[in-house]
């Protein structure tokens, strides 16, 4: 089926998206807030300060008239940062109805008032139905989806039909798509395991090597999935593809911006000096934040992330930090791994 | 506590937990088959063949005498090649006795008799008793171990006194070991594991990226843990240690023989080119029929594992396995992941 579709937000993500729908012949409409972005994606076909050197296809059109983007079409992408949010869901609600169906691909809990990605949208969005509700993720880097390399996703949705529609409409060759129902599972392993990247990312920068970072990502699944299953997930979704997938492509990859702000905190830059070299958002930063503050709140303990706030918020010295990881009593591997189910 | 250990085999791995129990001040003897490496070890404390330009703790001893090295010790740190084990299990069984405690850290099932390492020892030493037998395993390159750097291994066990007795051996501030008594879990991660990083090699041979190998190994995980479970051992071991986390270290790390094996086969050489290449027993191959076979004789489905069957035993081209895995029908996450606990 052929569908009409408007991606918000032509950042890397969002362009590489529009590029899937593109190819499958769906009539995509992106819309952007820059009007030379706009105009050159129209005439040039290409989003160089996104995605360098690869052609967009000819059918899909940006514009930056919202109203016109929202009101054309039934089905919505949602890919803008998650830090505008608060500020564009009520613009959003205007022009919607209760038809529209919403997918968002966006990784993030907000530090201050600890909601979700999917929260935030259903709170300041109060035509969007919870049904019509769907979450794009798994282990997927924009640049490697625009080069049609094999990828493949998870939709999640509290209405199967609705995730399967998504999944219809995304779906090619390159580009596989798994449905499930568990929501929150797949907004919260989508959202934490920047966290883990951050830690990688300082392992590496410390010259730990493979050994301790395979420890840390274990370990560091074990605690975002108790976290997660303490919060309502199932804990099988951090065992698939939105859960340990995507943490191990953020975690191994040099395409995530998580990892190479750790990295550079590792190699002794400050916190401060790590985030503007990398001149962009790191997600993975506000997410700790969050977590700790969840972690506390709900009682479950998640050493990694409480050290990694330290070393981000209260300076402390990262080598110290993961001495500190490392120097644990030594433990059952079982009960630490059976809490989990906890 | 102080122990006397013997450590049989004096290749990189073995060469590398020695040195980890001679940091530890035990009174470490490590058996080899070659005189000049015994005596080239005992000279200049340098075993350049396995452990480049690292030198070893001088309280480390060498030796050929292989009756010596058993009796003199109730504790045997077992790292020979596995498929010297139906040879060399029964000699060994000739000098020890009931009191014996071996650890093995060898990977591997058996493709003829479908037999595990534990297995094979057990059977074949019939005065070492069950509950005296061990596994270490986990992310644990030996040259990373040789060099100090922080590394998490668990130690497996019937007998959680025995799994206590060799954590406090090997236990230090750069070698952390966690306990556990899912000997079968523990024994068919590190075997399985080696699968799949063949695949994953294949994937990038085949130049298919991050986000294609980050589901491969997902999915590959979700069928080592599907026969591991349905073999009898506990799903929570995959998500730890010695399944997830070796996992991720052997299909992420040049350092893997079956991982660089793989990406020979990817890049265009033939099986027997890239065995050829490795210069090295490559025991992801062996493991690939063991696994193969036992899928069939116990009906759970392995599609990757399968897929590698294919391409190494019946000159499947590489390309054409990846697609079909990639080609599979759309399904649904949760009832794929599901079937982990069947």
């Amino acid at each position: 089926m052929k569908y009409g579709v408007t991606v918000l937000g032509a950042g890397s993500w969002g362009t590489a998206l529009s590029m899937v729908l593109a190819d499958n012949q769906q009539e995509v409409t992106l819309w952007t807030r820059s009007q030379d972005q706009a105009v050159f994606i129209n005439q040039y076909h290409m989003n160089p300060k996104y995605i360098k050197d690869i052609p967009l296809p000819h059918n899909l059109i940006a514009t930056t008239d919202l109203e016109m983007a929202l009101t054309k079409n039934q089905y919505i992408v949602l890919v803008t940062p998650s830090h505008s949010l608060y500020d564009l869901a009520p613009i959003i609600n205007q022009w919607i109805s209760n038809e529209t169906k919403i997918v968002h691909a966006i990784k993030g809990i907000d530090p201050e008032s600890l909601l979700c990605v999917s929260d935030i949208l259903l709170t300041y969005m109060p035509k969007l139905l919870p049904e019509n509700l769907a979450i794009l993720s798994g282990p997927s880097h924009a640049e490697e989806v625009a080069l049609r390399k094999p990828t493949t996703v998870v939709i999640s949705s509290k209405s199967i039909t609705v995730a399967e529609t998504f999944q219809d409409m995304f779906m090619n060759q390159n580009f596989r798509v798994y449905t499930n129902t568990d929501t929150i599972g797949v907004e919260l392993g989508g959202a934490l395991k920047n966290i883990i990247a951050l830690g990688a990312g300082i392992s590496d920068g410390l010259g730990y090597g493979d050994n301790a970072k395979a420890a840390l990502i274990t370990r560091g699944l074990a605690e975002i999935t108790r976290l997660g299953v303490h919060l309502g997930a199932d804990p099988s979704t951090f065992a698939g593809l939105a859960g340990v997938g995507d943490l191990i492509v953020t975690c191994t990859s040099i395409h995530s911006r998580n990892y190479r702000a750790g990295k550079l905190i590792g190699e002794g830059n400050t916190v401060e000096e790590a985030i503007a070299k990398m001149e962009m958002v790191v997600e993975g930063v506000r997410t700790t934040k969050a977590a700790y503050e969840l972690s506390k709140k709900h009682h479950v303990t998640m050493p990694i992330t409480t050290q990694l706030y330290e070393i981000l918020f209260n300076n402390k010295n990262a080598k110290e930090a993961v001495e500190n990881l490392m120097a644990r009593v030594k433990k059952d591997e079982v009960e630490a791994n059976l809490s989990i189910e906890k």
